[in-house]
C-alpha cells in the first residue's frame, strides 16, 4: 500500500486522475483545505474517515521523521499500488500461447463499477484462463482492496491493464487479429449461437447500462443469453461468467 | 416485517431457530439480559444495535399500547416475513408445466451461508426459468432483506421452500420422477457431457465445503465445471449461473 501524506499533496492527488482508495484525516483538523479534501473525495466516492491519533499513527510511524513531523498535517491518502500491465504484454501472452492464436481471450470491462462485480469477474476469468483482462480507466472500479479480496486471489495471477481510450484498444486488438465480441442484449444474437474457435475480445459493460454505444458499433459480434424468467436480468458477474466459460466449453470440444 | 417485543421474547427467539434479521435495543438498557441477548445476537452473527427513543419507536407505535407499554423493554426484534413455498407446491409447479417433465427444474442450496451469494443465486434462478427454490433450514442463508435486495426482484417470483431434511427430500423427489445433479470436484463428470433434458434437481453446496458428502452421495449424477487457470475456483454464484444456463442451453437446443 502507497501512502501521501499531507493536506496539499493528497488534495492534488484527489484532483487528478490518482487511484487513491481512503482518505484519513486525524480527528480535529478543520480548516478550508480539509473541507476541501472531503468535497474532493465525496466527488470521486472514496472513503474519507476521521481516525483518532492512536490510529493514525500506525499509518505514519514507518515514514521518516520529516514526513511524519507534525503528524503529516492530518491527512494521509492510501493506494493501492497494484501493478497493471500494458497491452502490449497482454497481447504478447495471447498470441504466443502454445494453442496458436484460436485459442486467444480477452475480457474487456466497459465502465464497471461495482467493486465486488469487478472482483468476481476477475475471479471467473482467471478460472476460465484469459490471457488478459482490460478495464476502461474512467468510470470503472480499479483494484482496490475489495476487488483483491473479492477476486480469491485472481489479481495475482491476471495481467490487467487499464485504457484510456477503448475505441483505439479495440482497433489495436483487430489489427491483432482479434474478433470483438461484445454483450448486448439488442441487435444481438444467442450467445450460444457464435463459434468462439477464433481469436477473441469479449466485452461486457456496466451494470445499468451494458456496454456503450460507441463500443458496441465497433463489435463483430454481439450477443446476449436468453432467459426464461420474469425479471430478465443476471448480475453482470454470473453473465460474464456464462459467457466465458461458453467459450471455454466450445473450445474444450475438440 | 414481523416484530418480536420484550427482553424474553427476544432472547427466546434468539435461542432457538427463528428467523431474526436485526436486534435494537434502546440506549440505556442494561442488565443481564441485555447481556445475554448480545451474546446471542453476536453468536447467531445477527445485527444487534442500541439506538435512540425516538428510532426506537418508530417500531414500537403501531403496536397495541399493552405491548408499547415501557418502551417495548428496551429491546425488539425484527424478523423477515418472507412466505416460503411447501415442496409440494414446487413439485405441482415443476409436474404441472406445459412442456412436460422433461423440462423440470429444481434448484437445491446445500448450505449456502452468505447472503449475497443466496441473492445472487436466486437471481440467477429465476432467469433460468426454475420451477423452485430448495433451501436448507440449517446453516444457511435464509432470505433476509440483504437476500431480497441482492436477488434484484427474483424473490417475488419464485417459489422458495426450506426444508430440515435434505436427505428425505431427494428421496421425494426421486419418487416424483426427478433425477439428482450435484455439483462437485470429486468423482464428477464435466458438467457439459451430461445430459439435462431430463427432470432435474440440480445441487450446489456450501461456499467453503461444497456438497455435504450424505448428499452427493444420494446424487444420480456429479458434475463440475473444467476450469484453465491457477486459482481453480470459481464463486459458488457464478458457478451456479453456469450450470443452469448450461441446462437452459441444452434444453433450448432442439
Amino acid at each position: 500500500m502507497n501512502i501521501i501524506i499531507g493536506r496539499k499533496p493528497v488534495l492534488e492527488a484527489l484532483n487528478s486522475e490518482e487511484e487513491i482508495e481512503q482518505v484519513y484525516i486525524l480527528f480535529g483538523q478543520q480548516g478550508n483545505i480539509i473541507n476541501a479534501i472531503r468535497v474532493a473525495a465525496k466527488k470521486r466516492g472514496i472513503k474519507c474517515n476521521q481516525i483518532p491519533l492512536e490510529r493514525f499513527r500506525t499509518y505514519t510511524t514507518d515514514l521518516p521523521d520529516r514526513q511524519a513531523g507534525k503528524n503529516a498535517q492530518g491527512v494521509i491518502a492510501l493506494k493501492q499500488d497494484f501493478k497493471f500491465s500494458t497491452l502490449d504484454e497482454i497481447l504478447r501472452k495471447a498470441l504466443s500461447f502454445g494453442e496458436g492464436l484460436g485459442e486467444a481471450l480477452i475480457l474487456i470491462l466497459d465502465e464497471i463499477q461495482d467493486p465486488h462485480n469487478v472482483g468476481a469477474i476477475l475471479r471467473s476469468a482467471e478460472c476460465s484462463g484469459v490471457d488478459g483482462v482490460i478495464l476502461t480507466k474512467h468510470n470503472s472500479a480499479t483494484i482496490t482492496s475489495t476487488v483483491v479480496k473479492v477476486s480469491a486471489g485472481a489479481t495475482e495471477h491476471l495481467k490487467i491493464c487499464q485504457v484510456n481510450n477503448l475505441s483505439q484498444t479495440i482497433d489495436e486488438l483487430k489489427k491483432n487479429g482479434f474478433w470483438i465480441v461484445g454483450s448486448s442484449f439488442e441487435n444481438s444474437k444467442n450467445y450460444n449461437e457464435v463459434d468462439y474457435k477464433i481469436p477473441i475480445a469479449l466485452i461486457v459493460g456496466n451494470e445499468e447500462k451494458g456496454i456503450r454505444k460507441l463500443t458496441a458499433s465497433k463489435c463483430d459480434f454481439l450477443i446476449k443469453i436468453p432467459m426464461s424468467g420474469k425479471i430478465q436480468s443476471l448480475n453482470v458477474s454470473v453473465a460474464t461468467g456464462i459467457l466465458l466459460f461458453e467459450i471455454l466449453r466450445q473450445r474444450q470440444l475438440n
